[in-house]
């Protein structure tokens, strides 16, 4: 049957996610849609990488991931596929998959320009619907990527955040806020533990400090910050019943480092 | 298998839009269901006939519309089957309908009051779950509308605000807006050509004047009014990397025209 | 194929409820999912249990029920299945279930402890991935629930409402709010029309009086407060084309009750 995913900055009050579910099931009417999220935003590409990297291990083998977060559609930019091993996404070439591409330096980039594959009429303003929906739904029907372009070498690539380690210090940062106001790090749990044995350290956020790592949220004090390693395997600051991201006061696309000392160092 | 989409007012907290599915997968389980979008408001009917409008064409043959907009329910207000040449809608007739009416003169309208196809137990609040789920349903299977009531000659039309022409000016106004701030006018892209060749015209919106069109958002300087033609053929307010909207204070339901004048003219 | 469907308080703009449904996917192609909310509230576990009771009825036998509203997830708290007549519901065993286990009395619950239907890695804070979503995909391929933990007699309850007669008055609560601004009380239709034979009531909320049930929305005055029986059964109070919850200061926690009195006390 084939999955196809939906992830965009459309919101969910338009109709434009159902029009491109309409055109992909006009394609593939036994493909299966799901919804990864509509509420991503293009000023902040980064952290759509990010939000985007925890899910696509949890999809069936095959699966097809759509992502349309275009603010240059219809300009210079390319559309592109990239082949994975167990997956294809379907995208801008606009840094989107730099998470991707770095997790899959095997991945065959493609650059989507055989109109073959696209709706008849392309709108200026509406790829997601009149070529990146009906190369989704060909992929999920079998058609291999290498007939819908070109093999590229250059995809776009955003530069990463990475760990400094400096004085003892391990210095992160946050990449992205959830619903609950978690804020989800790039401190990844292995490190941590390799650089800090016996959780012997504090972890520094704006004004806080925490000292000390639970299991889960529940074991926090209801109001108060508290770490823990999040369900993607990353250090993540939260609050039990409430919100960490009010109380640091996290602000999207600002960057808010995380430090992380050795105790006996405070 | 079918299709039946669904579009409401009910937002996507309540549990009312998964309850209709139920209805649906309760009658025919092979169904394919799609959300148009549930952000719809009761008080700007002819909005939600202009949002959906610009949906249906992107659905495959044979599918099935649902939409339920209904702040009539449980009065005098008909609930109505609309058989077009490729689809077939479901609906309170309350003027939802009349562009698609107007767009497909040939359609047979029935008036549904076939209870054999409702559930056995009809409430007087919730007819999108009691009558119109389990219509689709049934219409879904390939029941043929004509059996689910008779033929009705004067379904309800709302005025559709028509272009002006005067003093070589041409006049519209703002149909709708999306989530990006994007302002969707009544202005056929044809008809412009036609008035204006060689783009030889400005745009007056409120207290501002933009007098170029370009091809797609991006082209526009970020934070200025810019037009261009919409995904669906109509002119577009926009604004690259923000909202048009807040820049001309859009309000929903407020009528908002949009004078095109020839360029010599200002 | 096999219904299931969803429900949390995830909201719509992270990845996770679209990652639960990569899981479900990946251990059954065939099910159907569908989306019952996601805005549920883990601050008032009883207005969930009351929000989703109202959906249930309405899905397929053999329907399986996710529920993940988990502030306790990671801790001591147990994962729990329960197998009623016609469905299964799966979640944490917080008290969510309350009323379905009021409702059926005959049904058998279990502890779901067997790492079999896990995924082979299970976090300490998102068990709805790790445990409960494999579990609910497992029990829509038909695997019987017993297999997946052994059966319990002691499920948490929370306490309940009930109704107050006194003085010939009926004294109920609201127990949700909906998009629509609609209070839904406790009070059913069936014992309003026993205590109260030909409508002989008033009804007082907070400073306001209703001295009238109506059948349907349209019949209120706009704008003015309005009683009638809601799509589930039970008294509702409402306003035609606006919002009761705002008209009578409703805060979701905050008990508000609903008084119903015979015309000729007040």
């Amino acid at each position: 049957m084939g999955v196809v995913t939906l992830s965009t900055d459309f919101g969910w009050n338009d109709p434009y996610v159902g029009i491109m579910k309409g055109v992909i099931l006009g394609i593939n009417p036994q493909v299966r849609l799901v919804d990864i999220t509509h509420a991503l935003s293009h000023h902040h590409l980064l952290e759509v990488a990010f939000v985007l990297q925890s899910a696509y291990a949890y999809f069936p083998e095959g699966s097809i991931h759509l992502v349309v977060v275009d603010p240059g559609v219809g300009g210079e930019r390319r559309l592109i596929g990239i082949q994975g091993k167990d997956c294809t996404w379907v995208g801008p070439d606009n840094g989107l998959f730099t998470l991707v591409l770095k997790n899959h330096p095997e991945a065959e980039v493609v650059h989507l320009n055989n109109p073959h594959f696209f709706l008849p009429t392309v709108s200026n303003t509406f790829h997601g619907r009149d070529i990146m929906a009906p190369v989704a739904a060909h992929l999920s029907l079998g058609t291999p990527l290498r007939e819908m372009g070109p093999l590229i070498a250059d995809p776009i690539l955003l530069p990463v955040p990475e760990l400094e380690i400096k004085d003892k210090a391990l210095i992160g940062q946050v990449l992205r806020v959830d619903h609950f106001g978690n804020l989800i790090t790039n401190i990844d749990q292995k490190i941590l533990s390799a650089l800090f044995p016996n959780a012997s350290f504090k972890i520094v956020i704006g004004p806080e400090t925490i000292t000390e790592i639970h299991q889960h949220y529940s074991q926090g004090r209801p109001g108060d910050l508290m770490a823990l390693i999040g369900s993607s395997g990353y250090l993540e600051i939260a609050c039990n019943l409430g919100s960490a991201a009010e109380i640091v006061g996290f602000v999207s696309g600002v960057e808010l480092k995380v430090m992380v000392i050795r105790k006996t160092a405070l």
